[in-house]
């Protein structure tokens, strides 16, 4: 057997699980946004017809892991394992979430690095044996957010510009250590079929808590930017892989102006700037229009990275557009209280590289 | 290979891994407890020479990680991974902590089931191949739990008879793919060696939530108690163990009232009760001498678990008093708002099994 430790982070699988059901369910703005109709569910009302935002945000969650399980073929019996976290405290939306499913449940906490480690975590599992199918996922609102972090939403607190807007989302993924028995239905949907590719999860790496310094919570950006800049590195020297061996490779919720920082870094670390630029997205910048929808620095928020992975990327890779992509998201492990104790914000970054294949050459990459 | 997921919860190990060093820090109030000779190092101040609560909670699981490591005779290059979590909102003492120790590192919340959600990812991870060396670990203070969750510790709250004790108290444990290359100096420290025993985690059984409707913040124990009792008989039934296979089945923090009424539900599910009145016990009610101390219900917080487990029990595993012990870590996943929307608090508990073995037989069990 190969070794599946490789590196000094990085971790590669025996068997490379298959993702073989996604879905993404999102509130009312990021449905008008440029990447609607990838979701699953864009809501009306981001109360969901609860009595309150946290339960709204535990909902959209369950509901999302539903919609991944259905669309997967798979039933509640077939799944070993939910693993999941959010940004509330004790894991509010995820706890409520799992005790709706009652399936065994190990809760994450990585801030908005949450979705690349419940997949990472999930394909380890799965491909060590341990379980034959999980559930991974993540979730975030604006409104509770807010509320936990900054300021009561009713208040209308002027937000300056790099501060970014933590999206009203949340995304799921089925890991399978089998393919798909019904092809891309279980990622894409039954209206947008493209080609039929299987998805499956190549290696991972998990990332070091990386802290640059800085203070001032409304620069979560340049908080997480060398985070996501060191475990890109560390997995392209533990792997042996260029750049451009990614059709894509997409970070979490870094923003417009972390973007930009992650991509000088990139560049001062070596990578082609043709690479850089042809090659990196974001999806804290991909999430809303920028100008029309007032968001200032870009989204955030766990939910950004999860319900555009399980949305739009699953979807363009299941489709044939893209072929091998490496999701990073990334998280500002500050806490409410140790700014007030002088600290500054320490980053995290894990990485998760997606393969799709044939078909008809499902029995191995 | 037999398989790895066995029965509907629970997860076996083909290799086997090693529990080769464990280190337990701890506070004051819990240095003047019943078990002070156990711990590593007893603090005289709950400070820690820092200039907040949370940053001592942080520096005590920094140093308990620290000791494991060097009781188990590797270095920081040989770790794979941390993984940590604590009762912080946004993980505040795990993050600050792995920023110090520069590892790859995945955040866990689990509540007070963190100690052993934790040591079971770490076997999974190690025995699937993902990794050689981890460093498992869960911390909680008073202090800074009080303040988090409770009222300011400078109010002095009255504390109803139910009330828990939150332990200020960290532990933390290597897991191995290989025995030990030093003995059981890395479990018990230099002055406590008894008989030579390797101490391998055996398998693992993965919690659902499980919420009896209780509302009280102050009725922690009747509310993890059926969880606790869930896991272990889903742990039973997964495995075909009887109660009595074990020396001791221990849980996590159920305190007085929950570990009553956790024996009477297993009683009540057909468990002997010569098996519960003499196998079973709660590292909640061995913290603290209950009248002397003052702590009403016992002893709560993940580090009450994790510094029980990493001090007492290894050691006595190590020492052969004990063979076949079955940890079983208990959490409550309120948060400080959910009880304010009407919510009762979802329990978990995840059990994880060890065996103490001979040297000469460390090949395999």
């Amino acid at each position: 057997m190969a070794e599946k430790k490789i590196g000094n982070q990085t971790v590669r699988f025996e068997k490379s699980p298959y993702i073989i059901g996604s879905a993404a369910v999102v509130g009312k703005k990021e449905g008008q946004g440029p990447l609607a109709k990838w979701f699953d569910l864009c809501l009306d009302d981001d109360m969901y017809g609860e009595k309150t935002w946290e339960k709204a945000e535990s909902k959209m969650l369950k509901e999302s892991m539903t919609r991944a399980l259905t669309k997967s073929g798979k039933t509640k019996e077939d799944i070993d394992l939910v693993l999941s976290g959010d940004l509330l405290n004790q894991l509010m939306s995820s706890s409520f979430m799992a005790r709706e499913l009652h399936l065994p449940f190990l809760g994450l906490y990585g801030a908005c690095s949450t979705m690349a480690e419940s997949l990472l975590l999930g394909a380890m599992l799965t491909d060590g044996g341990f379980a034959h199918n999980i559930i991974a996922g993540a979730s975030s609102h604006f409104c509770t957010a807010e509320r936990q972090f900054r300021m009561p939403v009713e208040h209308g607190n002027q937000r300056p510009p790099s501060a970014q807007w933590t999206a009203t989302a949340t995304g799921a993924m089925v890991v399978s250590e089998k393919p798909s028995q019904i092809g891309t239905v279980g990622i894409a949907g039954e209206n947008r079929v493209g080609t039929q590719k299987q998805i499956r999860v190549d290696c991972g790496t998990i990332g070091k808590i990386i802290d640059p310094g800085v203070k001032d919570a409304n620069q979560m950006g340049s908080a997480m930017a060398p985070a996501a800049v060191d475990t890109i590195l560390n997995h392209l020297e533990d792997t042996g892989r260029r750049f451009d061996y990614y059709d894509l490779i997409i970070t979490g919720d870094l923003g417009h102006i972390g973007k930009d920082i992650a991509a000088d870094l990139l560049k001062d670390a070596g990578i082609p700037a043709g690479a850089v630029d042809g090659n990196y997205d974001d999806c804290g910048t991909m999430m809303y229009y920028r100008e029309a929808q007032d968001v200032h620095g870009g989204a955030s928020g766990c939910g950004c990275s999860a319900s555009i992975f399980a949305g739009n990327i699953l979807s363009r890779m299941a489709g044939g557009e893209l072929s091998r992509v490496l999701l990073i998201s990334t998280g500002a492990m500050l806490s409410t209280i140790s700014p007030f104790q002088g600290e500054s914000i320490p980053g995290i970054a894990h990485a998760v590289a997606l393969e799709a294949c044939d078909m008809s050459r499902e029995g191995g990459i």
